[in-house]
């Protein structure tokens, strides 16, 4: 198969055409808007012209197929409120390039795919959750987003474009590049990313609860200031975890609430998130034990009280060995000795899909590792240097018949 | 003088009916309330039939006025929203009876107030900040409570009542009892605090700028999570407090906000308050200069922005020491070995009356340190003994004639 770098350029800057937001290369580009039906129009004519076929799944999910059994690859071009131009969008024109190189070659057979609402308008990864069963049509089609439209509505104005849902027995295993969206490619000067695991998650909220009282007349030995607790309970999770985690391994306490959050009134109550994220099951499980002991001798100590909240949790998936090593010896021949395996930080649409098929993920660098912002960027060499780790790939799986 | 503790009680009791709140004790009686008024036009009835002049302000503070040049003794029978019965209504009925039983005694002149909006539905303090002059009654009358109500309005609802400013050099002195609102006296057994100071107040807002991230793709080492600055600021205040400040000392993060404040997004921005209380000007400066050279270090290690928002302050006040003087023989003829000297960690009316007059005050215990609350309470002896205590500092002060 022969890529053509220009064309595959060409397409990516044609698709941030569509809700393209004036700043920088901006793009808002919300699934289900009318910028996301107008480009996936626009990717249904460009699949045609390659001699695919275009296929819109019940939730606006674009397949090109191809004849007969195929690879499947891609990934989401919606975007966040305020998005980049590359995120999933990179992943679905590469996919379309290489899709349409194989065509133009007489084979292999290679199927594309831009899932609907990776961003999460509605869910989490939408469209390739419902496509996999993860959710029922029914129970999503209740999901609203923030201004209360459910996602019932929103998939109606698919229309006509809905022509049944895709058989995901028809494919033999799928590929997503993406950008990183994290800084380590970036920072350590390589081109070309090949994921190991897509790492587990863990999300539990803790609320300890002291006593509110006045700032001014409650003696410091007297207070149970539930603030405090949350300063001990982080200070000593930072320091107990230096045994247990990898240089991979990240914790996060993103959300804190303190009540009645008052300059004068000691905090009487203070809930906090914790979360924390690796490729490896049991480590998880001894950081959630270090996470629990920890706030509940903060607790002891303190005479606070203490609840853990429901832990959220996704387990950790680890890639195909098949087509990661296919991505591997492709990023040696296409990048030799810029390119590293890595762990995925954040859940992707192939999460989802790889509870049905073998599936691989790579990566090329985000600059400054910015993304989710119009400032997103990508040097347009390691794009095309990921194009052709794709194809690459894609050849060594799928031998031309 | 012939003090008469039934006939206190018995008042006090009578006050707690105007707003009872049917939850306990606790009273809703906030400032221009119908129970407010309805109070205070008993209030002035009391004072009439005490043989004493009642003199409501412009501001709704009501006088019961002696003769001639006179103490003047009181506090405020102001609620908050859910108030305790005693707060600074113990003052206000104490002084009643104590210029009761003088005039009954035939001197010495004895004159009483019960100040208005001391709970700050439209500022701090603000009847009693009015009358000293700390803010004009113009720039108060602008204020507005949290429904858009302004003061001018409120206050309207005197009508015909209001007979005039009062003058305050009429007064030789200004001693203030009221309930401790903190666990101090009630924790170590004693019976009556004799305020030493009010304690200063500096409150400042405080904000880190970090880097808001991708909470998976975002490795640690190459964070810059804006709350992890809180949490570094708060534990190496705590420690290097320790060498300067008191067992008065207290510091305290009330508030604390973060952006986003998303459990998946590591904190781009934490913006906290910082408040620090002592009776010591030079100590509250020493504590500023730690707070800053510690905010500006760790944002020095760890690459984050930092802003101090303006320092909001209020210098301690020092008892006049004749006055001060007068209390602590009478605590220890009424209550031998079970009083003692103590800051104020509040603010309170006398702060604003001490910028003319000389002022002191008493304090009995609050049961577990309650305030502010329907469950506020003290023990009905030690309410009469704090009674005792001030009519003999008054009898002390002013010999009968």
């Amino acid at each position: 198969m022969h890529i053509q770098p220009d064309r595959f350029l060409a397409d990516l800057h044609k698709l941030r055409s569509f809700g393209a937001s004036g700043v920088g290369k901006g793009v808002v580009r919300r699934a289900y808007s009318d910028a996301d039906l107008a480009s996936r129009d626009w990717l249904a004519e460009q699949i045609s012209a390659a001699g695919l076929t275009p296929h819109f799944d019940p939730m606006g999910n674009l397949f090109g197929l191809a004849d007969g059994p195929s690879l499947l690859i891609g990934s989401h071009s919606d975007t966040q409120p305020e998005g980049g131009w590359l995120d999933g969008a990179l992943g679905v024109i590469a996919a379309l390039e290489v899709a349409r190189a194989a065509k133009e070659a007489g084979g292999p057979p290679v199927s594309m795919v831009s899932f609907e609402d990776e961003e999460g308008r509605f869910g989490v990864t939408t469209g390739s959750a419902v496509w996999s069963g993860h959710i029922s049509q029914d129970a999503a089609d209740k999901l609203t987003d923030t201004t209360g439209v459910p996602l019932a509505d929103a998939r109606a104005l698919l229309g006509p474009r809905v022509t049944g849902p895709v058989d995901m027995t028809r494919f033999t295993g799928f590929m997503e590049m993406h950008i990183e969206q994290g800084p380590s490619l970036d920072a350590e000067g390589d081109t070309i990313g090949v994921v190991s695991d897509i790492v587990g998650i863990r999300t539990m909220m803790i609320t300890f609860d002291g006593q509110q009282n006045h700032a001014g007349t409650t003696p410091m030995h007297l207070r149970k200031d539930a603030f405090q607790g949350v300063v001990a309970f982080t200070s000593q999770i930072n320091d107990r975890f230096r045994n247990v985690v990898t240089p991979r391994t990240v914790w996060t306490n993103g959300h804190v609430s303190l009540h009645p959050n008052a300059t004068s009134v000691v905090p009487g109550r203070a809930t906090f998130s914790m979360q924390w994220r690796d490729a490896d099951t049991d480590r998880l499980a001894r950081m959630e034990q270090i996470i629990r002991d920890t706030a509940e001798e903060v607790a002891a100590d303190r005479g606070l009280g203490l609840t853990f909240g429901d832990m959220l949790w996704l387990d950790p998936v680890a890639m195909d060995p098949t087509l990661k090593g296919a991505l591997a010896a492709a990023a040696e021949t296409q990048a030799p000795g810029k390119w590293r395996e890595m762990p995925s930080g954040a859940s992707h649409d192939a999460t989802n899909v790889a509870q049905h098929l073998p599936v691989a993920m790579l990566f090329v660098p985000s600059i400054n590792g910015i993304s989710h912002d119009f400032a997103e960027d990508t040097a347009e060499a390691d794009l095309v240097t990921g194009l052709k780790v794709l194809a690459d790939a894609v050849s060594r799986l799928t031998p031309a018949g």
